[in-house]
């Protein structure tokens, strides 16, 4: 892998390809060698895309090729969509400067199990390095790159951004882009790159690292065949920006899973967890904690200190809070003179009673809202974040529930955009029997999103994610 | 307080009460004084409602009174809305048989922290035992029976069940019954119990422990002033019916806010977990573990043993079920050759491949689904639960996605229903940006919650859950 000791791999014309040919591509809309070609039209491929096909005419509105050998040019980027038993002759076709790189979707190797097709993939290996061709995969689905009109799948967000994804697993590859992007994550360059027989983790780290596009990594490793190269990767590009890890695999049943997924080793828990912060990653341990630590990394930034300022919800909901962020790490700290102050001048009997949980029970009549609360504690600069949760369960049991509710959330929303300090809203998992506070609960999250804010489901999980960008407690 | 040493309380007629006079009652209909009257005439209350107004000649269809005194008869249940400052004359009112119970949602007394509200509380307490009178609160929004007509808001779930739910917080309670409903919950006894002044937590858990239409027991406490008590009422209830407790304000900052909340003494987090665990009770960290653990008491039952089998979804989840199943403490035991013999006769090369957990995508091709892996493993003998993804995320990339969807989750709606061990279903947490996507996920939830099964929003908790269940490991 001569490429692992430079300093900057050069994988440019793997995400931005100037031409693509798919191998194996299909007349067949429900199968993956029809996906890969569609994909390069719904996502605008600017560049040459060659459908390879002996049988086929045209493939998703591309004029199909017989053979890589009849293409008028040598391409950037092939994707292989054929059966593993075809893999080496593929090769052969790339070999002399036809393909830069090759993206072998083609699966069944040392995943299955099964000694033959683990020295097919040797093979695989050897000949690509003789052919001069870099292999992503197999086993992997491979590119995701809106802004360079390269993906995996033809329905995935078409919207581009400064966060990247490395993915050793196809489907979590799937389910991390469309979940990430309902939490308002543009995505960059993401890579499924299934069992890096080539082309690894680390490499694809320390490209991620130089690479200016990128402003946020997150990974899902099952495991590496070369642990230090990884870490120093990961240093590399944790110096530079926020790196997330979600590192499966750790348990022996994940381990043997990992196995016969992507033939991982996967490696102990300990080691890796230390290893991690060591790099200084940031680890997750479920997709759940991947997602909420990406969207406070690209959405929220780094807090400068841990002090949290908590509003909203009655007072169970300021109880649990205040245990959430203490029991994450967070300080919860009383509420400034200043702010009581303010608050003596509109509510005097409220001065000495309202506490950091701010409960919103206690401000009824006061002329006070959450909101306002919220305005003068981030204003106070007494905090390094704010958590402001919505509660609106409460609204739904008022008289024109849905106005004030939206009332309150655009008054919230200006606030947080303006905030000189991180502020998470919690909006509830939209977990209601009745359907016009469900869809109302979505709309609502919808707009927190479309105005770049990040939505937590419940302030357990906020309150997780700004403690793991927080800095170090003392 | 004299009923606490019975066997079993008579809090029959707080719960299910023959007559209810709301005193404090209003004809705005933005205000508490107002939905307790109405929801009263929402849940079909069946005795006589009497609103107390002196300004009033009606308030939401029922005829209001000047004063408790003008009634025609004693009642079961009084609700105070009035200010703390009339509360003793109230209980002057009640006194002599008028009134056996008295529920305040009177707040602003020993949680304001002002001595002089801590010590009108002290006299209510005094006043009401001289008086004859059982207090409710204060500070507690009281009574959700939906099956005794009883219900703190009228636009609550007007479904029925056996899940009782105490809680000291309001807006807790609120939360839980309404999360809970969307889960599948059918709600009995619930109490928001406020300061429980006289009717402490203790002494309801005795109650449910024997009321035979309780079937599983949820409670919130932050703090209670005799722990004894509620540890012994605790274990009462569990050797009878599952119990779950979220203990909340179990660090510093939670035990201010809870102290500001209720005026309670929350207790330190070790002491409470150590009880918890002795008293027979599954703690929860937070409202949504509380709901996952409702959930799978009251649709799942205890599982046998701590065997899980896992299917459905790719690679990757199944690497993180894995990881999840194990980290939860379950056993992920290998799938039983009897299993693999029966997927030898349909697909001979999956034989040795295919693993606990399943990964579905390697059985494409094969002609068996995750489904069929599925039927095989529960009627294998050799798991005690199962865990069932379904990976929303691939279905929505395949033509036909509604349909395809709604059949596996058909399929699998029918395997879960006549399955001779627990299955819980793993459907994502609806986080997509895509409005058809959202709705179909959440119609198929809906589905399968009215089919009677319980639905968890990721692998990590549906593990959790059922793991808490399972009998403890050897």
């Amino acid at each position: 892998m001569p490429a692992v000791s430079d300093a900057r791999p050069d994988l440019d014309l793997l995400f931005a390809p100037r031409s693509v040919a798919v191998v194996g591509a299909s007349t067949n809309v429900d199968s993956p060698g029809h996906d890969y070609v569609r994909s390069l039209r719904e996502f605008g491929f600017r560049g040459p895309v060659y459908p390879i096909n002996p049988k086929a005419s045209e493939i998703a509105g591309y004029r199909a090729y017989p053979s890589l050998a009849d293409l008028p040019e040598p391409v950037d980027l092939v994707i292989s969509c054929i059966p593993a038993e075809g893999v080496l002759d593929l090769i052969a076709q790339c070999a002399g400067g036809r393909a830069k790189f090759l993206h072998l979707f083609t699966a069944r190797f040392s995943e299955t199990g099964d000694p033959r097709a683990a020295e097919l993939e040797r093979q695989v290996a050897e000949r690509a390095r003789a052919a001069g061709v870099r292999i992503l995969g197999p086993n992997g689905m491979g590119i995701y790159h809106p802004a360079g009109g390269v993906a995996f799948r033809p329905d995935l967000p078409k919207a581009a951004g400064g966060v990247a994804f490395l993915s050793q697993s196809g489907n979590n590859a799937v389910e991390v882009v469309i979940r990430g992007a309902a939490r308002g994550l543009g995505f960059g360059k993401v890579a499924n790159y299934g069992n890096g027989l080539d082309i690894t983790p680390a490499e694809l780290f320390r490209y991620l690292a130089h690479d200016a596009a990128t402003e946020v990594i997150g990974a899902y490793i099952e495991g590496v065949p070369d642990g230090r190269a990884l870490f120093e990767a990961v240093r590399e590009a944790a110096t530079r920006k926020p790196v997330v890890i979600h590192k499966a695999g750790r348990t022996q049943a994940g381990a043997r899973s990992a196995s016969s997924h992507t033939a991982a080793l996967a490696g102990s828990r300990e080691l890796w967890s230390a290893a991690l912060r060591q790099a200084g990653a940031i680890e997750a341990r479920s997709q759940e904690q991947l997602l909420d630590l990406m969207t406070a990394a690209a959405l929220l930034g780094r807090p400068r200190g841990r002090r949290v300022a908590v509003v909203g919800g009655g007072g169970g909901r300021s109880v649990q809070s205040a245990d959430a962020c203490e029991e994450n790490g967070l300080e919860v700290v009383p509420l400034p003179a200043t702010v009581r102050e303010r608050v003596r001048e509109r509510a005097p009997y409220l001065a000495d009673w309202v506490q950091n949980p701010v409960d919103q029970s206690i401000l009824a009549g006061s002329g006070l809202s959450s909101n306002a609360l919220l305005e003068m504690m981030v204003e106070s600069g007494a905090f390094d974040m704010a958590i402001a949760n919505i509660g609106e369960e409460w609204f739904f049991g008022r008289p024109d529930a849905e106005a004030r509710l939206r009332h309150a959330c655009e008054r919230l929303a200006a606030i947080a955009r303006r905030s000189p300090i991180p502020v998470a809203i919690v909006l509830g998992a939209t977990e209601t029997p009745v359907e016009w506070q469900r869809r109302l609960v979505d709309t609502i999250r919808d707009e927190f999103v479309a105005a770049g804010l990040a939505v937590f489901p419940s302030v357990e999980r906020a309150a997780f994610a700004l403690a793991r960008l927080a800095p170090p407690r003392r």
